[in-house]
């Protein structure tokens, strides 16, 4: 960090990809991640790095994680950041056994609140869940907003390998559309039936194995009908949707033809294009992705109105890429929607 | 395809990613496709349906792949498209078993060098190999350049499994440099240890699978030192590089911090940017992504001079997407760059 950054003038910055972990969630990860007792190659790859690796890199994300308090407060004024919406670090509790999974995604959602209500300008926060008890989730999505007063569903992608189009997970959507409440659907390392060309690389991670998963993620959703059984479902991607927007018009293309063929049974028409999904029911972060011509072209193939700015602390703690952002060539009426407005408006802040 | 496309004024227009199959392996397809005899659940869903399905689309393609004569040139003269350098279709002879490959990599040089004899001011030609054996691919290589006046070298991404980073590949790239002659890394479907995720929702293909095995494997290729042990090796990529563009900024951002960490013992630093290769080693072509958001925003991130045309023969024949792309908002020195003088520059026509 090279300098302190000071407000901005004219809109609050609020981040909207930013993480923690309980403690004793991240004593479960680095017994997981070191013990051999899950069968996820990419879990331990990602997290075996991050929270028993002695590099300053490793070291500094494992610390902030943990810190729902001054030094995460301290860091966010360096930053300029004037609000966190903070969710549970990717996976979550998704790689856990069923009922300890419920019961972290409760810990953690106890946990958040908690902040909020200790720091209400400064924070705001989604809910955990444990995707793998869909009837559990659905409970705690219920208690996440009316009890706890949280303000969307945080899915670290893939739950054990399996995918949110499989229609034993649509009650969750069915209640985050009934709640209004955001689903962001955040990144994690592939699945152990996928993984294998990325990991023997070094590409399973951040660098590329993320992008891919999450692209994945969010086309099985959009082909599958979520959006035509939920047609009010709002969705939240990071990394600027994960390169989807570059991918627009092949999809629409490749999605027509594919249909047409009748080459997959199980791929039916949708009630619109690939596209219009991407459009209309998905909004977008630039956690990770501080570079302006990716950002102005998914403003433009997207929607101005459709891309909002996040962080993603403490993993990219790098308060220069907020003034990269302060300094895109939008107008100051649309720099106050990326950075303020757009996320008061999905989350319901 | 509604209308007949007249030649461009000012400049040729070379298509160069055109595909064939000589009517032998096609049949070596068909009995591969439908007998079991293949591990490999990509190529079943991908010439299973192209090769079998008695779709429009299927027999269409399945026809104009066999032809490189009479049917293929008035499918030129209706679009426009004045040269195609014709490329053995994806996954050439990398399925095959070793002498089998070896045997039709040579039988589709012979075709394709015979197409070029015959019309030598419409077509050109790429050699194609068989990986997996490399030494035989290497005499090929040396065969196709200096006997049969080929142009450039087409690889169809991963050979069952293997990625082209692992060194007893490499005898190739250094053939390919000290000839002159570009790699063009083609799509594959993913390999069988990680397409599950994709082929059960039917995105295995050309909708995003195709995208995510070859931006892999470009990645592959450039961190682990390619470009640094053969520093003037020259690669095409389709698809407008299967938006790794979009991904410029997050590639070198990740790449530097995983190095810095350690965090992989077999990453080691490299001697330029991620981002410096895919700008320097790399030339991106148009393939199915007549779209020109994506094209304009290409040529701005990697540069004029490093894009060019190509449509996808017989996959993407869509003679109106011609147009769309002599409708680019560039100059007409740029436009006569695009169609014409950098495919002459970098085939060496």
């Amino acid at each position: 960090m090279t300098e302190r950054i000071g407000p901005a003038p004219g809109y609050r910055r609020i981040a909207t990809e930013e993480a923690f972990i309980p403690p004793e969630l991240h004593r479960i990860y680095v017994d997981l991640a070191t013990s051999g007792g899950i069968d996820d190659p990419g879990f331990i790859s990602l997290m075996g790095y991050y929270l028993t690796s002695t590099s300053e890199r490793a070291r500094n994300v494992s610390e902030r994680l943990q810190d729902l308090g001054e030094r995460r407060l301290a860091d966010m004024d360096a930053a300029g950041i004037d609000m966190q919406i903070l969710s549970l670090t990717s996976p979550g509790a998704q790689v856990l056994k069923p009922d300890l999974a419920v019961a972290m995604a409760r810990l953690a959602n106890d946990r958040v609140a908690d902040a909020v209500r200790r720091h209400p300008t400064r924070f705001a926060g989604m809910i955990a869940i444990a995707p793998q008890n869909p009837a559990e989730a659905v409970k705690e999505i219920e208690r996440g907003a009316t009890r706890l007063g949280l303000k969307g569903i945080m899915i670290n992608s893939h739950t054990q390998g399996e995918y949110l189009d499989n229609p034993k997970f649509w009650p969750i959507f069915e209640a985050a559309e009934a709640l209004r409440l955001p689903v962001y659907l955040h990144p994690n390392t592939p699945p152990a039936k996928m993984i294998q060309p990325f990991l023997e690389a070094g590409l399973d991670g951040a660098i590329y194995g993320f992008a891919v998963e999450t692209g994945l993620h969010m086309l099985r959703i959009v082909t599958q009908g979520v959006f035509d059984r939920f047609p009010n479902l709002t969705m939240v991607v990071g990394h600027l949707g994960e390169a989807l927007p570059f991918w627009l018009f092949r999809l629409d293309y490749m999605h027509r033809g594919t249909v047409m063929s009748k080459r997959y049974d199980f791929m039916k028409p949708l009630k619109k294009k690939v596209s219009d999904y991407l459009r209309e029911n998905f909004y977008y972060t630039t956690s990770g992705m501080p570079w302006e011509p990716a950002i102005t072209f998914t403003q433009s193939v997207i929607g101005m109105d459709r891309v909002m700015y996040a962080m993603d602390y403490p993993y990219q703690y790098v308060p220069e890429e907020v003034l990269a952002q302060d300094a895109l060539p939008i107008s100051d009426a649309d720099k106050k929607r990326f950075f303020q407005t757009l996320a008061e408006d999905v989350f319901r802040l």
